[in-house]
């Protein structure tokens, strides 16, 4: 049996009850961090917390070499965990796939995703929101800016209307991830000025969301990672409410999306 | 201090353990179960399981009446629970609204949402899927048939190859779940002859995916609530095996979306 199970995305406090259980009735654990990472919590943490050990694996560890998780998953339960939900990477759909050829049980046990805590932390609805995209890093993307795929889903979203949610880079394995206000200011060089909202260290106690213009998101410090842009599309008076009291928008920015 | 929780998609065990710890710390805990619940876990079994009293809301009792919540937020701790995700639902962004203008501190712990895991127990990818859309109920919607708000918005995720999640109805307070395969059948009218996934008790043990065209689909009995179903966009190659594999998709349908 292989049962992916999904920690969440903030501490070894942030799996589920179903998860944590099946965690620890585990003969064996993996997991990787390269997609996404714990904001609170070490690998050292989560194996204290639980009371297990963790065989932490490279990206190479899952998608070349991933023969011996599938061997004991032939004869033993194994557990595969990421942060976030596991199957939201196609990496793991395909380690999925694998397991399936091989005729091995495969469970999922979700985990929360910042698409949801987006939705959530903002106040915008989550069936307003359209296609979400990726910023790469610069240097990853292999040109300045923002790539193309970025702007035209954007413009696509907004033309309906949608909410578009913006993830941000993560380099894990170089300890780098893109910060909303470096992403705020390639946006605001590609779009126009418009209105954003950063959220910061969404699925913590604290999060920060914060509504202004692109240009004005680009000069602050949204302090520890991971960061995610929100940019809205149409917005019902609710969500305006919302954005002013949660994101402390500014009431001229709502005015004018609401003009548009 | 007013925390919003959300419970997940399954049964008692499908809370985060941050979300089960602030429960059990809650002077004061009430829940609403009228915008979704739990598949297989009864108010009681939350009660017992996490040694809490609930309080049950009617939409009334949070809607129009939330005074008492809010009058004991301000000096004790309260929890909020719901089914999923507590502030994906409009109503309680609103609750949240209102505390936040009393002062009242507020905080929200995240649960999975069916959207989460409607991509994962698929294999389609989550930065490939547009808007979601309700489809309600004919009485409900006042009219037979899919509303055209529904049928525009599915229509407009495909021109662009997107993926759509279909929420289906829910009137708890009459007991009455819209199945997947009557929201297939009412589909199959309105649009082509498509290929969908219906998804039956997503986040639980067992859940069933199965991936057909709308017409076999509205053919099939999907077992006990919650249903949704995924119309999909352009398939990219890992989506498909995933769906012949995870969901048992004809290869001809397959074929045919993949020629598209």
């Amino acid at each position: 049996m292989l049962t992916f199970i999904g920690l969440g995305l903030y501490d070894e406090r942030s799996i589920s009850i179903a998860g944590r259980d099946a965690l620890q009735a585990a003969d064996y654990v993996a997991a990787e961090f390269y997609t996404s990472y714990l904001v609170d919590a070490t690998v050292s943490d989560l194996e204290t917390a639980h009371d297990i050990d963790i065989d932490v694996r490279d990206r190479e560890g899952v998608e070349q070499h991933p023969e011996d998780i599938l061997r004991k998953a032939q004869s033993e339960d194994v557990a595969f965990l990421t942060a976030g939900d596991t199957m939201i990477s196609t990496t793991h759909t395909d380690l999925r796939l694998r397991a399936i050829d091989r005729g091995i049980d495969t469970r999922v046990i979700h985990g929360v995703t910042a698409q949801t805590a987006a939705s959530g932390l903002t106040g915008l609805q989550n069936y307003r929101f359209g296609k979400s995209v990726t910023l790469p890093f610069p240097y990853a993307h292999g040109a300045e800016g923002v790539p193309t795929s970025v702007t035209d889903s954007i413009a696509a979203n907004r033309e309906r209307g949608l909410h578009t949610v913006v993830y941000l880079d993560i380099k894990a394995n170089r300890d780098e991830y893109l910060r909303a206000s470096d992403a705020a200011e390639m946006l605001a060089t590609d779009l126009e000025d418009m209105l954003a909202i950063a959220v910061a260290r969404a699925g913590s106690p604290d999060p920060t969301v914060r509504a202004d213009r692109l240009s004005a998101l680009a000069e602050k410090d949204f302090g520890d990672p991971l960061h995610l842009l929100v940019l809205p599309g149409e917005l019902h008076h609710l969500e305006e409410e919302a954005l002013a009291a949660l994101a402390d928008a500014p009431a001229d920015m709502l005015n004018a999306v609401d003009s548009q």
